[in-house]
């Protein structure tokens, strides 16, 4: 019999606790031994479950799954930083294996995680960080281990997704579609996280590290939300033949990585531009395999619940048979991400101009002095004296578009730069 | 050092020897020691190769391989029942690990080569049998493990979706598409295999051997191919809001297996409408998971060398560790794939049928004498005396619709039954 111990009874954990006991059969055939529940940690001993659980098997103590030496696999779903990350480094110490769901501290603690498990003969498994139910982890260690992956173009966050398809189709606001995904239990009360980047990031930062074998630092990774998105934007980026998604993509070149997050231009016909609602995706390219995509929910108790628990079984049936999964990971280099300025892109921007003769003239100069090649323009025409103008750009560095925004943001008949998004023509 | 053995240098082995030589430093550090190959078993030792290899490596003596104990694993890749077979049980019995893309030996016998492996304490993997480079094999072993897959959808034959995206865009016959497909090397000489169906089967056998933990028998899964396909069909599919897709179908239920490969009418807002060209798509639906949908090209030389190096990294792996990834299929149940007869589908039938009053009538009495339930009808005006008559069924089941077929047939206003092909409307 296996024993482990899970720390945290929320949403994911609710899950892990329903596939062992729904499949329980199943999975003893797979480990080929049992594998049960010791003890969960909760902060409340009191609250109401919406999972069937022993009383005795709650604890308010963590030293009594961490510390217990009946407890072959500690199941941290915690989530956050601390006390996540200490709580997985003393279990690791005590001997024992981890899986763990947790994002922000694979991302930015993996590689001292990995090392103490090497340390510690244990395993640490992690399929459930990334992109819910979506097999991406192992895939990445195993059945595309013979490709050199050139690189991973991500829906990562449900919520986000959800947000963009639904201002999309119903033609609403940021604001308001927050509030629907908050209503529908698709984005969290502080949704900060998810809608300023840094859950994709995380994300991104995990994959990108796999699939490069290099330890990505997460604060090197650009990171770009979407609560500025317009819903004009969206309308615009229709009428060109556009869906706008929260990217998070991750490229390899011979001059380092190229690993970012941001809201982008999908060209319609791609079929990242057809993940809707709170499903994840990943897209990536390979130079053996060619172009390889998957998608599936990205969150929620039972698809992130079943990524936890296929690392249980996993771990489980490597311990019952006195195994250890080696990853490797000794031959990682370090981060080489290349600064966002550094980076060249083809851009959509959207002014506020006076409707004035000349204006066009003014800002062309300006694009042709920095560098900036322009391959379309668009002039709305409305009824005051306020005008959009909408322009793409040809692949361009980023330094060099910004500082001509900065010169075009000086003329006197531009009132605004309203917006500024990535177009990801090349995926 | 781990030392490989190759039985085979067509397509997939010059590709194994290629991603070999190009990755092997990353397949080094991965490993933890370098692969190298020992020996290539060939049928001409003269013969030109695409890919640069010693003379010295080549051999047309198999014993050379399978009784060399310099090799470690075996890479078979000759394809076929036999020998293939024969050199895979004896390499086992000799000790040393397998990894082979053969689909048709691993669905026929893969109950007894996982057996003699588990008695020589050797790895049988098999990742590039079905789909190519697409991930499946692994996934279905590790990350969705902790799931009841409840149905599997693939589209598993790159040869018969090449063939009818290209009669369905270009409006050509199935001949021509044919002679196409053979031109650009997506079909071969003699394409019987894929064109009737026997390569997704035995794809959708091992899936679903895997899925259901069953060794399912190939002989019991119904099996029919796409020569029959016409292009009239296409388009009225076309008219109606379907795509003709190529599928192979695995369901579970607790009368037993479904499991089945046949064309069918696929909705065209659905994904796996979207799947064209030699791109192959597994999509599932596991209970905890929900729907997970992956699409890679899925055969090839570099995506099908791709996955068979994923395997060759992974064993060469587990042995420099001296570690042996257990399968645990001692528990798998025997098949019980239920008979065609007792399915139920939803058809699409097409009669030519004499333009005179009454036909419709005889034929509607004879569905409804037998339970089978119209969804639609569409007649087609032709200005000749043979109207084309189709019908759309509500869910059937075959046995009901047979008989009925079979009284229809013998009616004196019904010239022909062109077409019968089943419509997948809740994939």
């Amino acid at each position: 019999m296996l024993r482990i111990g899970i720390l945290g009874l929320g949403t994911v954990g609710s899950g892990v606790v329903k596939i062992l006991e729904k499949n329980s059969e199943n999975i003893k055939n797979k480990v080929g031994t049992e594998v049960t529940i010791e003890k969960i940690l909760v902060n409340n001993l009191k609250k109401e479950r919406d999972v069937e659980i022993k009383k005795e098997l709650l604890t308010d103590k963590v030293e009594d799954i961490i510390n217990n030496s009946n407890i072959d696999i500690v199941v941290e779903l915690i989530g956050g930083e601390q006390p996540a990350y200490d709580y997985i480094i003393k279990a690791i110490e005590n001997g024992k294996s981890i899986v763990t769901a947790n994002k922000l501290v694979i991302a930015k603690y993996g590689k001292r995680i990995f090392r103490k498990a090497d340390e510690n003969d244990v395993q640490v498994c992690y399929e459930g960080s990334v992109a819910g139910g979506l097999p991406i982890i192992r895939p990445l260690q195993n059945s595309l281990a013979a490709n050199r992956i050139e690189k991973i173009y991500g829906i990562l966050n449900g919520t986000t997704n959800y947000i963009l398809t639904d201002m999309s189709k119903e033609k609403k606001d940021f604001a308001d579609s927050l509030k629907n995904a908050q209503a529908l239990g698709f984005a969290e009360a502080d949704p900060s996280s998810d809608i300023e980047g840094y859950d994709a990031a995380y994300k991104i930062t995990i994959l990108s590290s796999l699939a490069f074998e290099r330890f990505v630092d997460v604060n090197e990774v650009y990171v770009e939300g979407i609560k500025d998105i317009d819903i004009e934007d969206i309308e615009l980026a229709h009428e060109m033949g556009y869906v706008i998604k929260l990217l998070a993509i991750a490229k390899n070149s011979s001059e380092g990585l190229d690993v970012r997050v941001h809201p982008a231009f999908v060209p319609e016909d791609h079929p990242l531009a057809m993940i809707n609602g709170t499903y994840n995706c990943v897209y990536l390219h390979g130079d053996a395999v060619g172009q390889v995509m998957s998608t599936a929910r990205g969150a929620g108790q039972m698809p992130t619940g079943s990524a936890v628990t296929a690392d249980i079984i996993q771990v489980a049936k490597d311990i019952n048979h006195n195994q250890r999964e080696v990853q490797r990971m000794d031959s990682f280099l370090e981060s080489n991400v290349i600064k966002i300025d550094e980076i060249e892109n083809s851009f959509y921007l959207r002014f506020e101009v006076k409707d004035e003769p000349g204006v066009m003239a003014h800002i062309a100069k300006i694009f042709g002095d920095n560098n900036v090649s322009l391959a379309s323009v668009l002039q709305k025409q409305k009824e005051n004296p306020v005008v959009p103008l909408v322009f793409i750009t040809h692949s361009v560095r980023e330094k060099d578009l910004n500082q001509s925004l900065a010169k075009i943001k000086k003329l006197d008949d531009v009132i605004e730069i309203k917006s500024v998004i990535r177009v990801e023509n090349n995926i």
